[in-house]
């Protein structure tokens, strides 16, 4: 891929020439090309259709794709884009947050009346009154950069056109059935003639979760008749998606003796070129910001702004985590100038089961208050320091909690067989990327059909076959995808109990199914193996299907919609040490809470939690993609952090919540990675006194914050 | 691979060190490895599981896997095994159908008490008693050679071992859940465990029926942990399988005026060294040898000879070509010694509706008169010869006619799922392998459907995914999987209905499907897309599965259960021109009708019975495959002959028989093809008045029977 290296400029020509001249070269593509094949639509876009598979007549970031070369081999193609020459005419870019709103600001998208890619607000009450009537009100703005997803596997598509045109990508994609829908909609075909196949997933964290390349390399493939296989290098995910940074002003308003009476805030999140799911991220942060607290006036706006950035996407609680970080930074700052410990002001304030969400829903299994209990049991007890302090280091710890929405309502489809020895293959279109939903479906599906795991088999997503599934985002899919699952289960267990009714001359009533067998209850020895009952009845094998459509409880006092099936939520609390010589920061426990409803697979759910402190943590302290004129200046994991073995803390303490009298799966994905941010920056605050409010809180920050004595 | 130099033998030592050595070996496997392999079942087989994946103690055949090498590349692996060193002890073999069932013979499976394979007979009224009160009785034998399915893809296989254990087999099979059960059952493994995929066949005529190289290929990855692609040479396909030689001796009796009285036949097949599917041949054969006739005494007995020989398997009407050979041959000879119309002795004596089939069944739609009249109206009319004659050259004309049945009961699973464009995805494990069953499934399942064809597409077989069918076999997949696709698209037009009733708050009753809308009866305005039913219900998608199972109707007399669920019925003629100097025969004509029920693709149909008529008149004029002490001679496609374009009779006219009133599709894939040797043979009878009872008909052998004056 030829990419712009320039933020915003028009494409004035574009010279391929000599790159076609290079021997190996099948194809080159630019947006023009696109433009002129019949029948294509050269835009794609998860909600707006925005973003072109080639940028047309302008580029709108450094780094968009501009022209694309197929070759026989990866070299030849690396040569041939060399040497092709693109002349632009540059335009003013929209480099900032600050800079998009102006009035008389550039426009990323000429055909907009502004910069303004979605907005969402949440209202509930007055809040100017609320702020009237407090006895403190503070103010104060937070902030996060842009950062990567980092998965170990980067963006990677293999796309082949079968016999009448019928396009095949494998992809690592999150959305099997989204993607084949765009690529559907840009060929002008029906879905049938776009099939979606994905392996396992080297990671994703949100970043696979729509289209990026994957369009390029079909509309390859049919100009080259060949399979064209694309897959991005370490520096082209740093300007394919990232998180959205942000900005966010909170001015909130307490009683004296900490009674929350009010919230104002303003978040603003930077889409970048192309809309992407700005919608959700803005809607997500919203709610986010006061959905842990009974906030009787509330009034929280979230914008996302197109600027001449890499676009952003989902990312781990998308929109949500950046609002927490404030939030939950703020909630401290509150505590302090109320002279208050800060979990007692979050005691004093959190949301209860029966109360309504903020944004409409009716909430139920809270339990912030045993976990903000056990959190503080757990975190810097007397005598359970986590590890020694060095000299000059001063101990501290720190809170936060969190909670987000899961996309409501959404379908899964699954379709379960079970084959004639009783085994069942189960089809889903959700994605393993490493998280262990096959584990846990897989499990669902057993123990649901009274066989064991050994004898279950969950296939990998092929939209041809894999029934219809929202996505594997939005920790949605143990829960949905496993209600999907146990349905289809029940449906051929029915038939099972039918199949042995008549095998036995019984009624279907009095058939139990247990270890693989169908038995007439109280009768152990009239009893036939599930294999059996099938082969006996000339079968060859039993289907069930379902599907599970998620749906949000309404509001119990205004009886509206409710926005969410589950509120997933989680407490966290960090343990740090901090030196003030240098400002380093050592996190030396994490811990979290999380409500999991019913833990399927502990074990996993706990690694899950783990992972997502881990992530915590290096946004926390390092993670940051610096970009100076549009351009990103480390787009390599040596100048971008993650976190290393090292950075982890040696102390990481997940801790799950069941409630299993509901026995409701809740997704737990997601909801502890925001918490570890302000966790941290709270302990610091408590260990130095001092608070940074920017993320990420390095070692300069905290010296700064200590040289100018700003009070946490 | 390794295989025998000896027919029969035991296996004294395999010497692998040199082959060992050899660089890029990764592994030789023998049948002493199989056998120590824990939990490894070392034998496979579609019916009888006697043959052994390699050979175990002692060889049955020449070409017999014995050693199987993988490398990292196909030379590698040639050169080492051309190291290999096997020592042999010889063991007097069993090389013919004669010589199989003497007494005292040399035993192939010394587990069994001699070398019948399998037997079958019909029985019906008294033989012998038909016999003794005919006016004229005549005996005589009949033979057909070894011959090559010669399908243009050999088989191959790609196997590979995924995670725990799993094993994933890409082969060119007719019979993906058949194979995932013999794996399954060869590894001890769940059904879940094993995985087939199937791509479009290069052809297979029944070669590609059941397991053959697939077993050492999935042992091989597993040992190996890496693919495995086996691919066979043409001269290994000579090896692998074949159709089954015969000697069939036929005792007809008749009255003076031609009612047939009585037949008592022995048919002996040549099974080659393993069972393979001779239980069904022989049946097939001893059913199909008088199905045509209503006779009342009938004594037909099939034996399928264990030798030391080619396995041989199924082929395009297996059993019951060779029986047609024979009694067509027989009928014209019978019609001469009673100095008839051989055309007229059949009209006499052809079955009709409501007849019970020979073996016990209903016969219906039963139309040979009108096919026959057809036949002699189409072949050598004066005044409408098929080209002309060159000097030296007579011109005759001959007729046969048979009837098949098709596997019953039989079982049949179709997933049908509705995407949210109304575009259709059809699950099923049917085979398509030139037959064109794509086309024809898809025409079905969207006329079902009310959709366009290009709206519908159907999913190649993988057997996590796709759902059981029996086989793509026995001329029963559009029959049998065209119902399951139908009965499954029903059931997605109910949820349809069901949805649109919602939506126009309706009755279902009240809901018209048709072009992709439904739409309220009467009230065409009130109509909706089927996509926007299925996104408006928020269902992603809609499912249908359905099972059918084929069943025969009893008989009318016995009212026992019955054969088949059809009895394909087809009539062939030929129009030839022989050279009575060098014995040459020129097919100059070839018509075949056959019944067809309903032709879903007329132009489909057409095709595959022009490719029965083409591949017949090769098998009449000089297929054969020559064996020489066990040894097949001539194993490769310069050798041996199949039709070239030239050899393919310049006229082929296909007819098709339809009875819409019955609206049930009839398999026609196999019935015509074993009608062109004898309407050939009788053809040749009719021109030069000379017989020749064996096939292939050589010149040499029209020459002779010129020279020895055998009548005809």
């Amino acid at each position: 891929l030829v990419r712009s290296r320039q933020p915003h400029a028009l494409i004035r020509s574009i010279d391929t020439s000599a790159a076609a001249a290079v021997p190996g070269v099948l194809a080159i593509l630019t947006g023009a090309d696109l433009q002129r094949e019949p029948g294509l639509s050269p835009y794609f876009g998860p909600l707006t259709r925005d973003q072109p598979i080639l940028a047309l007549d302008k580029v709108r970031y450094v780094g968009e794709p501009l022209v694309a070369v197929a070759a026989l081999d990866a070299d030849a193609a690396a040569q041939a884009a060399s040497l092709i020459e693109v002349e632009y005419e540059s335009l003013p870019p929209v480099l900032d947050l600050g800079a998009a709103l102006q009035s008389g600001a550039p426009l990323v998208h000429e055909e907009f009346s502004g910069n303004r890619a979605a907005e969402y607000t949440v209202t509930r009450g007055d809040a100017d009154r609320g702020l009237s009537e407090a006895d403190v009100v503070l103010e104060c703005e937070y902030s996060t950069p842009p950062v990567q997803h980092a998965a170990l596997e980067p963006h990677a598509v293999l796309a082949r056109v079968e016999g009448q045109g019928r396009i095949v990508v494998e992809s690592n994609t999150q959305t099997p059935h989204h993607l084949r829908r765009q690529l559907a909609d840009i060929f002008g075909l029906p879905l049938t003639h776009v099939r979606v196949l994905v392996s396992t997933l080297g990671g994703a964290f949100g970043s696979k979760s729509y289209p990026e390349v994957e369009p390029i390399a079909a509309v390859l493939a049919r100009r080259t008749h060949r399979p064209v296989k694309i897959v991005l290098g370490r520096d082209e995910e740093f300007v394919t998606t990232a998180r959205h940074a942000t900005r966010i002003r909170i001015r909130s308003g307490a009683t004296r003796d900490g009674r929350l009476l009010a919230v104002r805030a303003t978040c603003l999140y930077d889409n970048g070129a192309y809309a992407e799911t700005g919608e959700r991220v803005a809607r997500n942060g919203a709610r986010a910001l006061t959905a842990a607290y009974d906030i009787a006036n509330v009034h929280v706006q979230a914008v996302a702004c197109y600027t001449n950035s890499v676009p952003c996407g989902p990312f781990r609680a998308p929109g949500a985590a950046q609002a927490i970080w404030a939030m939950e930074s703020h909630i401290d700052e509150l505590a302090a100038r109320l002279d208050m410990d800060p979990l007692e002001l979050r005691l004093r304030n959190v949301v209860s089961s029966g109360q309504s969400y903020v944004d409409s829903g009716l909430l139920e299994d809270i339990c912030f208050p045993e976990m903000l209990s056990q959190a503080s049991e757990a975190v810097g007890r007397p005598g359970r320091d986590a590890g020694a302090l060095q000299p000059g280091e001063r101990r501290g710890r720190g809170f936060a909690i969190g909670m987000k929405t899961t996309n409501t309502p959404s379908t899964s489809t699954a379709t379960v067989k079970m084959n004639h020895d009783g085994s069942l293959d189960v089809l889903t279109s959700s994605v393993e990327m490493g998280q262990g939903v096959t584990t846990a479906l897989t499990q669902m599906a057993a123990s649901r059909a009274h066989v064991p795991v050994s004898q279950v088999s969950v296939v990998r997503p092929d939209t041809d076959s894999t029934p219809f599934d929202h996505a594997t985002t939005s920790s949605r899919t143990t829960f949905a995808m496993g209600a999907a699952i146990e349905k289809a289960v029940d449906v051929v267990c029915e038939q099972l109990r039918g199949l042995a009714a008549q095998h036995f001359e019984s009624s279907a009533a009095d058939i139990e199914l247990k270890d693989g067998c169908a038995t007439i209850i109280g009768s152990p020895d009239r009893s036939a193996a599930y294999g059996q009952l099938i082969t006996g009845a000339r079968r060859g094998n039993l289907i069930g299907h379902a599907t599970h459509v998620t749906s949000a409880k309404p509001d119990p006092i205004t009886g509206q919609p409710g926005a969410s099936a589950h509120y997933h939520q989680a407490v966290g609390a960090a343990e740090v040490a901090v030196d003030t010589e240098t400002g380093r920061v050592r996190v030396l426990r994490l811990h979290a809470g999380v409500f999991v409803g019913v833990a399927i697979n502990p074990t996993l759910c706990e690694l899950q939690v783990e992972g997502s402190m881990a992530m915590g943590a290096g946004q926390s302290l390092f993670e940051e993609m610096v970009i100076d004129g549009g351009q990103v200046v480390n787009a390599n994991l040596g100048d971008y952090l993650i976190p290393s073995l090292g950075d982890v803390p040696a102390i990481i303490e997940p801790r799950l919540y069941e409630q299993p009298d509901h026995a409701d799966v809740h997704g737990i994905g997601e909801v502890a990675a925001p918490l570890a941010p302000p966790a941290i920056a709270n302990a610091i605050a408590d260990a130095v006194g001092v608070r940074v409010r920017d993320l990420p809180i390095t070692p300069e920050r905290v010296l700064r914050a200590l040289r100018d004595g700003r009070p946490g």
